[in-house]
């Protein structure tokens, strides 16, 4: 189990969200998570669902797409150490865009209600993902441009 | 002074990213603000820029516009109550657009510095500028798709 722990924290380390947080606050993050496996072509999620998670990926590739009418075209590849699936626990809203396994995956999941537990007791958790929010809608609004 | 502090807690209470920051932690906000007025055609900051300030609009409309090439185009229109200038307090980059005056403008200006301060000590601040960049984000993919 301590293997573990370690070995999330070190992952969320790597990642930009959890970058910038310390390790006492990673141990509390890694703690409140739990493993999910997905084969490849399975869904994470799907887009308009109500969702109750957000994902680190440890392991595998995740695919991000959007559907719009008939079309559905592939927003993001994500890999190890990438975030997913925090915009609708934090605005509240369905799920923008579908998750699926490229490859089979393996993801740490945090449950909405512990994410805000910890946005509220660990500052700089909020500086991190306020930061990949950010650095998302810039690419977002070049690929509008 | 009491008036306008007043009146910029008012404003805030309005805005989607500090609605739900308690009265008194919008009163240290409110302190922290500086008052600042452009004429029409005026620009607030421009894209490339380093900047140190986030804006909330009190009166006037404010446009947003991103250029690439030589091509320039406008992202948003901005009216009472809505911030922009965040982005780049957040994540360290240039400017990603320009804001500029599209009629005469009051905004309340608040500096990066006392912005993290505040993001440190009032997490529900944080929650708010999340959720206001997670909705950003929503519009910029489905504008894409």
């Amino acid at each position: 189990m301590a293997v573990d722990i370690y070995r999330i924290i070190l992952l969320l380390k790597s990642s930009s969200v959890f970058s910038q947080v310390s390790t006492d606050d990673l141990r509390q993050v890694a703690l409140a998570m739990e493993e999910e496996r997905y084969l490849v072509g399975e869904h994470i999620f799907d887009q308009g669902q109500f969702g109750d998670h957000m994902y680190v990926l440890q392991a595998g590739r995740v695919g991000i797409s959007l559907r719009t009418g008939n079309r559905s075209e592939c927003l993001a590849e994500l890999g190890a150490g990438e975030c997913f699936g925090e915009m609708n626990l934090l605005d509240d809203l369905p799920r923008s865009a579908t998750a699926y396994a490229l490859e089979d995956v393996i993801v740490f999941a945090l449950e909405k209600q512990r994410l805000r537990q910890l946005i509220l007791r660990c500052p700089e958790l909020s500086l991190g993902i306020m930061r990949s929010l950010s650095l998302r809608l810039r690419d977002a609004n070049l690929r509008n441009a």
